[in-house]
């Protein structure tokens, strides 16, 4: 039996070097039962100013997190419940936040990817009315911590149901732990076409960008080593 | 004494030709004594499916807009109150949607864009949040169009105490019926540089890339010209 915490984290930023969290929720599932076992979210002091860009995401301000314990604090009741895996949506951005996480993280992002070519996008919202899942319990609203991350449960339940390996938990975090082969391009010119059509000057102009993660890049160098 | 509705609207997606409105909300503004006259708020049947990527945004469902009224009718309440000027933010978008709406229309993005070259975005959130203006009243959330109508009257409002006009409304509309000039590049590798600055190759791949909207083509096109 296996515990996995399902958590989205809201921040001031992108950066995790010169940005703080402000939020964290999580979801604490038995992948055997299914059961969700418990619920934890809390506001976080980020010791810097919020940022409007920021605000306009999740709409929390300086006046919600000033009296919020700092990360360390706020992040104890996960780290003290026994769990085996994280999962998130987008997990390299959640992942920086929380570097005191020690067990193997799960992306719902890059399975989904995997999973699911004819998905229209793949945000957690996106996926959750395309995927019909229920609503959150959480009486808040998306873009905060716990919302999403009932969101991105849901997501993985319905990802770990298409699973066929016998330790599917480990092949998960197995799998995003490398880079992935994209199907469908997700920018620009080419936006929606697969990528396996796209011209060479086009992947070696991806490949020499320096600026598309890790996944984009691997699949822009696959596709041209084969054409 | 003028009457100004600021409107906002959900829909299905962003073209009007293919897509439609799921919601109208709108704010009647007394531009004399700067009171609220009254708000509106209506759902509407869209006469199509809502697909994922919308409810993504406004977490409008078919089941939502199933028993609404069709646009011609939930519009009739805005129609009929007298009023001399439509608002909204980005109204390029909304003004296909509402063609019934025959008054000039004023675009708070653009007098926006013009009035605070250094806010560090221009959506309406981030506006919200930088101008720091009221919290709407509406029960709901961002994205709803009552909601972000709320936060557009009080851009709007900030807006109007900056112009130095005799007919500041007058001024505003024909200011939004053409073109401006942009001072920052708010897209791709020159992102946050002065348009000023760009070379002139640069600008000519904006002017013959035939994407770009007027407002970026025109400053693309000034520049250029200037070079």
């Amino acid at each position: 039996m296996a515990k996995v915490w399902v958590l989205d984290t809201e921040t001031t930023g992108f950066d995790s070097k010169t940005c703080g969290v402000v939020e964290v929720g999580g979801v604490l599932l038995d992948t055997e039962t299914l059961d969700v076992v418990k619920t934890y979210e809390s506001l976080v002091f980020p010791d810097m100013p919020i940022p409007p860009q920021a605000s306009a995401v999740h709409h929390l301000r300086d006046s919600h997190v000033e009296d919020a314990p700092m990360l360390e604090l706020a992040i104890e009741p996960i780290l003290t419940e026994p769990h085996d895996y994280i999962v998130a949506h987008n997990a390299k951005f959640d992942k920086p936040f929380l570097p005191m996480l020690e067990v193997p993280w799960i992306c719902t992002l890059k399975l989904a990817k995997l999973t699911w070519a004819e998905a229209p996008a793949y945000s957690n919202q996106v996926l959750r009315y395309w995927l019909n899942v229920p609503d959150p319990v959480a009486a808040t609203y998306p873009h905060r911590a716990l919302y999403d991350a009932e969101v991105t449960a849901h997501i993985f339940l319905k990802l770990l149901a298409t699973s066929r390996s016998d330790n599917p938990l480990e092949r998960m975090a197995e799998v995003c732990n490398a880079p992935i082969l994209l199907k469908k391009v997700d920018f620009g010119a080419h936006k929606g076409k697969a990528w396996s059509e796209l011209p060479p000057k086009y992947l070696r102009w991806v490949v020499d960008n320096g600026t598309f993660d890790e996944d984009r890049m691997f699949t822009a160098r696959y596709w041209l080593e084969r054409k």
